[in-house]
């Protein structure tokens, strides 16, 4: 799918969202996460061994949901087939990491063996469904 | 369970959070609601057909994530079983839509069957999980 114009540039204002996955028992299991968006994939840069990725692992599938922090609260849900990705991912690590930073660019992208070798991968969310989407338009 | 006063404190500084449920397909969904805070019941108040209500009465689960609005991000997490309430939610009701009003004092409560006439009930969280909450102690 495409994200619409007005979607993507309420996204990218954001800083941070809350990502959901379904836990072993099937229960959902959230936590707030930065991330960027590139093109249709949200990256968020976490360690192999979190529940998160082991929850995408496990069930290939996550959900993004960011919300603006004054009423009326806009917001935006985004949800599609995810996977851990562990190869050519030092610049989709180094996008999120300027994200958390605050940088005006992205730092210097690490080797995929650094990144490695601290259990650093990407989880990669490919959107395809977008909704409930509030106030953005 | 009994949420430490800090991790309350933070909760109630909160207008809104991000609640997850699971769908038929087992998948996550996740919108952004008004909640209020009641002893270890997460209250939100919503409309019997929508889904996060049925996704309820079908897992008996939901998880609700909020964040502060600015770095570091202080964060929680609050879940446990959760169900839908028809009965005696007039005072509950009220609370929220008090918080969605933003106003002092909650409205006066409407009757149970007020409520049924325009199909809203009330989901209850009663927590039993947080975690992880960051930045908050």
């Amino acid at each position: 799918m495409s994200i619409t114009p007005s979607v993507r540039a309420f996204v990218e204002q954001q800083s941070v969202g809350v990502l959901a996955t379904s836990g072993p028992d099937g229960r959902v299991r959230q936590s707030v996460v930065y991330f960027a968006l590139q093109g249709d994939e949200l990256l968020i840069s976490t360690l192999a061994d979190r529940q998160k990725a082991r929850d995408v692992e496990r069930t290939g599938w996550a959900s993004l949901c960011l919300h603006g922090e004054a009423p009326p609260f806009p917001s935006a849900t985004l949800a599609g087939p995810a996977s851990i990705r562990r190869k050519e991912i030092g610049p989709g690590t180094a996008a999120v990491m300027g994200r958390i930073m605050g940088a005006q660019e992205p730092p210097e992208p690490q080797s995929d063996e650094a990144l490695a070798g601290v259990g650093r991968v990407l989880l990669v969310i490919d959107v395809d469904r977008v909704g409930p989407t509030l106030y953005i338009d």
